[in-house]
């Protein structure tokens, strides 16, 4: 790749540097650059495609990293990471001991703020616009570059609300591109759909209602536009609203026209963006296509079930059923504390509620899962999907605290799935008769039965699965790791080997206490396996259950270690936590015979 | 009291048969059996009294319960409750076995769905509507009553956001008092101030740009103008707002000139309304004023504390630094969310925040203490206010599952004071050096040290206090505990009080691993007892450390069990979780010698 003027810019004071002429040079490089660099090492693409221009004029206009910079997700920051000081180690992004796929703290003083989830960049720059006043300084700039998606969020109406009756000298840009991830939703984008470039929605819009100073909309594509609309910004006191409308996935035409497609495209051919095909056509399907799949069609079967997402119809697949029954599948946009209870209230009246979630984005919904859900003992249904370790996205979303903030909840019965079939059946046996909510927490990617499509077949609600009898050590695995434990025996020595029970626990609460009781006490040794917190997690509750046994054997306890876990392979952070196959394997020789 | 013609209601039903000319004396009747209710038995006052002639035109006009109500928080529900059947049994209100304080689905088929926590209405109206749709019934109505302090909160507007894209039969009446528990803030409320009866605030409305139907604002103490709204409303497709001014506490002089204080004001005189004195001059002061007099003690002398509660000034105590220092601590109004990244935000800047929320409502921002707060490292410290059982308010109330879900956490250190002077000294600890995020736990009501105001003394973070040195039995207690667990061994014949030894735990997380592991095994038996829920709580942080040492003696784990708790005084609601100082001391006689 050819990106000659880019290369010399180590850090925005070098784009400061040059003249307002040679930007759109530089945009034209940053944009080649992102897409050669996501073309074979992927990534996220369409968002930081949009904002090129965006990312350009606000390094060369702000004085960061003293002015201060907030992406909101961060999806669209790889320009942003390119431009201050990354652009060699770009090709490590969201590798393991790489860069983070999102703007980090520890990476840069230019990330001022860590993100990953949405709608903080309001709070946070406000924040720091707030501390920088009480410390007298009314001239630094706090910038948060917020999408339409994520402004719709009730955490960024908080932030807005907020921030209106305040002096603060915030800037708030509203990358205006009408996606999210998929398509936004509600009535704020219906809103703000109305605005073109020049021409805002409606004479006395929200956003003045909320007392900031509007600007806009301009074409976010246009530097020019840009530098002037910051400029006549500089005038205003107290916080103030830039309404930049662009196109997701610009510069590359099949990004532009599949946005959806190429918010995270995998590989794809760097000239033509033509998307290069996997080598996957024998592969068993994801959990996520099981769901999907499945769930369609329990629900052809079944006019009582409802299903919701909030934001995530192409991620959890929940599209199958929204592409079939629209009326009874909705995404709910970027609304996590709505959608639950949302689900409740749906609840009440007699619908069998499936709300597709992912177990990150679950802890925005916390309180709702316990005061609106379970202490009703409404019979909804939390499809946790991407729980465990997620891999690339890294630590702000791994879903490994679900088990620990969800096993306290009286009422809540949790399963996890070890496998497609599992899965499946799972979600048949809530489509029929549920008195109390239940959560299935399944991982990201795929599983490995290629025969998943099999005839339902009820699983009875808090039953384990003993898949093998042993002499000496018993392997208690949840959910995926149910697939390591497997892989750990099957490369043990025979001998060690015949030692080995193993019980797919399928259920954290309840415990299958009835089949614990029976086969615990007749082997020396037990371990316990999740992928998920190690405090709070199911083996704590198997540790109760010893105890209650008067156990007299020992125990050791598999999870995710005491730290947050950054980007990598879902392989080596697996690894990284000693909960892979080759160490459950390390484990077991450390307590078999012979 | 004489309520002749009130005492006639049985259900709205019988309301329903009188003449329109006879509702003004229902109105009164009905908030003369409110205001001497709550005279005598406590409770909530001015929400109630704020919405008597609503309460009575909604029963009156909508087919309750087929047409559903939902009242956003429930503090104003008394009328609802009273005119639905509860009459005679509403001296019970707040009482252990008695009536919920807040409406409550188990209780009456007119409280078609459980509140307590603010902004779920519009939710759970929205999903009983589209429900109702999907059954194909579109006449049904649904109706959220929502106060202009719970519709500022974002998850609110996520419901508004959702409601205006359907075509959902979906009434939403704002009761528009311009007060929370405290007075209401924020941009949307600095708009809404703006209208006055009969005067839309501006043109163009933010609730039109959500799509909605606008109707007011009227005069929510008029019948007849709420009747005639509620009339021309009907004739409106699709989803439909109303805004109503009220006064809270209207009809009672006092409580209308101090709102906030006659939120929940206590026993008072039925005709003046005069708050009757509490023999309570020389009682020790309640944890929550110790938290607020000595943490401006320590902003005084540091100019670098901040601090920030969600809607809770009165409550929490705030409201002593936020009258000294209002640059420095905040009301950022029911916006849990934005609370926690806006102290993130401040904190990357080097502020210390102090944010001090209610354990209950902490759920609301559980997935930004862990994404912008712990993620981060950021020394934020939680002031963790009403943990453990809160007493009346109950289920929804009652801060028990906070250990659970914040022990997972990594970087996250806990502490949980069981005096006065510790919380006093945890704060000052916390002002004046922290490289982590720190949370502090504490409890509702009064402590037992007079003399509390000392000098400050810096607590060792992660240390734990030996209070009692015994020879057969240890109990670890936590917080509240720690003076049930002394009373328990107070009450104990001498010669079993000599084999009880006791440490006051300090700390959840780090535990004083040396202290414990130099402790424990002199004994045996382990009894460890916390305020907080079984699973996930403090005593499966001890289990893991007797597992660690190979423990040989007995564990007895109490804690709160895994059921939802109602209201009742934390006495007797402690006395049910088997954690009161009898059932301590019973259990310690199970275990005792002789």
């Amino acid at each position: 790749m050819e990106t000659p003027l880019l290369n010399t810019i180590d850090s925005p004071k070098d784009l400061r540097q040059l003249s307002t002429e040679k930007l759109p040079q530089i945009a034209q490089e940053l944009r080649r650059f992102i897409i050669d660099a996501v073309a074979s090492k992927e990534g996220h693409l369409g968002a930081s495609l949009g904002v090129v221009e965006l990312t350009v004029a606000l390094h060369y206009y702000f004085n960061t990293p003293y002015d201060q910079l907030v992406w909101d997700v961060g999806h669209q920051a790889y320009g942003h990471k390119i431009l201050t000081g990354r652009r060699a180690i770009f090709e490590t992004n969201r590798q393991f001991n790489g860069l983070s796929g999102f703007p980090k703290r520890s990476e840069s003083p230019y990330d001022s703020f860590g993100v990953g989830h949405s709608s903080t960049s309001i709070s946070a720059a406000l924040g720091m616009a707030l501390a920088a006043q009480l410390k007298g300084d009314y001239t630094k700039r706090h910038v948060a570059v917020i999408g339409d998606a994520s402004i719709a969020s009730g955490m960024a109406f908080e932030g807005l609300n907020h921030a209106g009756v305040t002096p603060a000298n915030l800037w708030i840009i509203l990358n205006d591109n009408a996606m999210g991830i998929d398509p936004s939703v509600g009535a704020l984008k219906n809103y703000l759909t109305k605005a073109t470039v020049g021409k805002k929605p409606r004479q006395a819009n929200i956003i003045e209602a909320l007392n900031f100073h509007y600007t806009g909309p301009v074409d976010g594509h246009d530097l020019s536009a840009l530098l002037h609309a910051f400029e006549a910004m500089e005038r205003v006191e107290g916080p103030k609203f830039l309404h930049v409308i662009t196109t997701k996935g610009k510069g590359l035409k099949p990004a532009e026209l599949d946005q959806v497609r190429y918010h995270a495209p995998g590989k794809f051919d760097r000239i033509t963006g033509e998307i290069l095909p996997k080598q996957e056509a024998h592969l068993p399907p994801k959990f996520q296509d099981v769901f999907g799949l499945s769930l369609l069609e329990l629900a052809q079967q079944n006019d009582q079930i409802f299903a919701i997402t909030p934001a995530m119809p192409t991620g959890s697949s929940l599209k199958y059923m929204m592409q079939a029954f629209p009326q009874r599948a909705i995404d709910v946009g970027i609304a996590e504390q709505h959608a639950i209870t949302l689900a409740a209230g749906m609840a009440t009246q007699g619908l069998r509620v499936f709300c597709a979630i992912y177990s990150t984005f679950l802890q925005r919904a916390y309180d709702q899962v316990i005061h609106d859900v379970a202490l009703q003992n409404l019979p909804v249904v939390f499809c946790i999907d991407r729980a465990g370790l997620v891999g690339e996205d890294g630590a702000t979303h791994h879903g490994i605290f679900d088990i620990a903030y969800l096993r306290c909840i009286p009422n809540l019965q949790i399963a996890a799935p070890s496998n497609l079939i599992d899965l499946r059946n799972l979600l048949f046996t809530a489509s029929k008769k549920l008195d109390t909510p239940l959560a299935i927490r399944y991982p990201r990617g795929r599983g490995r039965e290629l025969k998943w499509q099999q005839a339902f077949k009820t699983l009875p609600l808090g039953k384990a699965n003993l898949l093998k009898k042993g002499t000496r050590i018993l392997i208690l695995a949840l959910g995926s790791s149910v697939y390591d434990a497997q892989d750990a025996i099957n490369n043990l020595p025979e001998n060690i080997q015949t030692q080995v029970g193993l019980i797919d626990l399928r259920f954290v609460k309840p415990l299958d206490t009835e089949l614990l009781a029976q086969q615990i006490p007749a082997y020396q040794h037990i371990i316990s396996i999740e992928d998920a917190s190690k405090i709070g997690g199911v083996g704590d509750a198997i540790q109760d259950l010893l105890v209650q046994l008067k156990y007299p054997g020992s125990f050791v306890k598999l999870g995710i270690p005491d730290m947050f876990i950054e980007q990598g392979s879902i392989a080596e952070l697996k690894t990284l936590a000693k909960i892979d196959a080759t160490s459950i394997g390390r484990q077991i020789k450390a307590l078999a015979k012979g």
